[in-house]
């Protein structure tokens, strides 16, 4: 292995911008665009918490950047940069590292987002860190909160939920699917920008689901200070989770408790539901409404029989 | 220990600007000052390579914002905002983190910068890694980067050279020094903000001094495609540092090659001499001038006889 300063500048100089000055400076430099508020978000993967050590390293960047991407999408601003954080075993690599930044590229070049700096740095414990910090733009004053959902809004959510914890049961062998769909949701989740950019204005509050959708929606509950009521039979589960789960049904909770499927929930009034269902249509996002807020605290789920559905885990907890 | 929302309600909340909704959203939202460009930067730190495990927490918190906030300083960008990304051990104590918390507290009161996100997650291997990503303005288009220098400019540094480095080895046992001067400019390293702020417009290319004084006047020399030539007897060491070397002779290459101090080097035209002088006073910020900028390329250091110094190591490889 190269020392750091060739690595970034093999791996990781071809994913700049030029606000990160060819990755040689001690920092970025922004021109913010006029009239625009930026969005700012990090969030940190570990190896054996958020992936595994052994998945391929594109999908595990993938991840790393999609999850990020994903917090700008609940709060539908654009995607613009972002910056690196790398702990790497001493002994990485080359080969990884290539994969790694490969990663990376497909998935800035499907959002336009660009690299702009970061640091690149060992660990004795060969535990894999890695530290994104991602910036958006959005029309100033306008950014979607997890605080401005209201009394009798209705409760949506994008995609099919469940099927990333799914997947990674099928991953590492507890659970058999056929096909690859469950597993590709939990390697390469695919984040809503271009949908979570176009809510802007037409929803009330919106949260990424990346602790699960029961822990995500009282996220946003907690933060307006309401309640919510969603239906189990309303939750949208794809056919590859409902084979998984005629098999395995004591699993069915993974679909309103799994993490990791990077779908947006999210609350508008009534008076949007054509408006939602044009922007489903436009993007080709399956958007489904699951529910409506209330006075009140907390989220109940309620099964087919109106009965509330006992919950045990509404997300993971590190510690 | 609580969970990971608690633990950020009760540590990090009370550190929070109001950009950071509380800390209870996806993402930070700021309005850019008019007329002002943001300087971002993102260091990581890591257990046992950057700091020990044993260090008191409070300093590790310390030295974590203090070496982004030392980045922003050689660009002159004044300090506004961070975000935290914290992986801990699954066992870490309350009291660890109430300790951490007061370290990042008193160095934003001494320079205004404010908590607005982050991330806090476990690790299985026990190691810590703390990623801080920190944004500073400066007037727009006028950032001091690393490419400005130019031939015949004075390069100078602040403060003196090796004393983190000696306090390191002063920490770990290695060397004997009487005082806490150097473990402490090893724990809690000073950045130079607000003279690097006042440093806008009459420098002409900065970097601050992480890898060792060498090794990041060589960066300068890279981006700037240029030269520079200094002299050991010019270099500033501390009385401390010199009773150290005194003893121990054959450290002397830490003033050179050593890490951590967290001082600037800049480079600055001939004409700029006095107003660098009055700014040394203003802050009461020693700043020697070390030796001048060439063509060619690389970083000469020449003893007192005029011979080049023979360097071993120019600044820590990670891999």
């Amino acid at each position: 292995m190269t020392d750091e300063f060739d690595l970034i500048k093999t791996y990781f100089k071809p994913l700049a911008g030029s606000e990160g000055l060819g990755l040689i400076d001690d920092a970025a430099c922004l021109q913010p665009t006029a009239g625009f508020d930026l969005v700012i978000t990090k969030d940190v993967l570990v190896s054996d918490i958020h992936f595994l050590s052994d998945d391929p390293a594109d999908t595990i960047a993938h991840k790393a950047l999609a999850v990020n991407l994903s917090d700008l999408a609940a709060k539908g601003a654009k995607p613009k940069y972002y910056l690196l954080g790398l702990t790497l075993p001493q002994d990485i690599q080359s080969s990884w590292l290539a994969e790694f930044a490969q990663g990376l590229k497909g998935l800035q070049d499907a959002t336009g987002c660009k690299l702009i700096g970061g640091d690149t740095t060992s660990s004795k414990t060969g535990c894999i860190v890695i530290s994104i910090t991602a910036i958006g733009e959005v029309a100033e004053n306008t950014m979607i909160t997890r605080a401005g959902a209201n009394k009798g809004d209705d409760v949506f959510v994008t995609g099919t939920l469940g099927d990333a914890a799914l997947g990674l049961g099928v991953r590492s062998g507890d659970l058999v699917s056929d096909g690859e769909f469950l597993v590709s949701r939990y390697l390469k989740p695919k984040p809503r920008n271009e949908l979570g950019v176009s809510l802007v204005g037409t929803v009330s509050a919106s949260a990424d689901i990346s602790d699960g959708l029961l822990a995500d929606l009282g996220h946003i509950c907690t933060a307006s200070n309401l309640s919510a009521t969603i239906y189990e039979d309303l939750l949208p589960v794809s056919r590859s989770a409902e084979d998984v789960l005629k098999k395995h049904p004591s699993c069915r909770s993974l679909v309103w408790s799994g993490g990791d499927d990077y779908e947006l929930v999210f609350t508008a009034p009534k008076a949007a539901r054509d408006k939602i269902q044009e922007k489903s249509n436009d993007f080709n996002v399956l958007i489904t409404r699951i529910g409506h807020i209330d006075v009140g605290n907390g989220v109940k789920l309620l099964d087919d029989a109106g009965n509330s559905v006992t919950v045990e885990n509404t997300g993971f907890k590190h510690f």
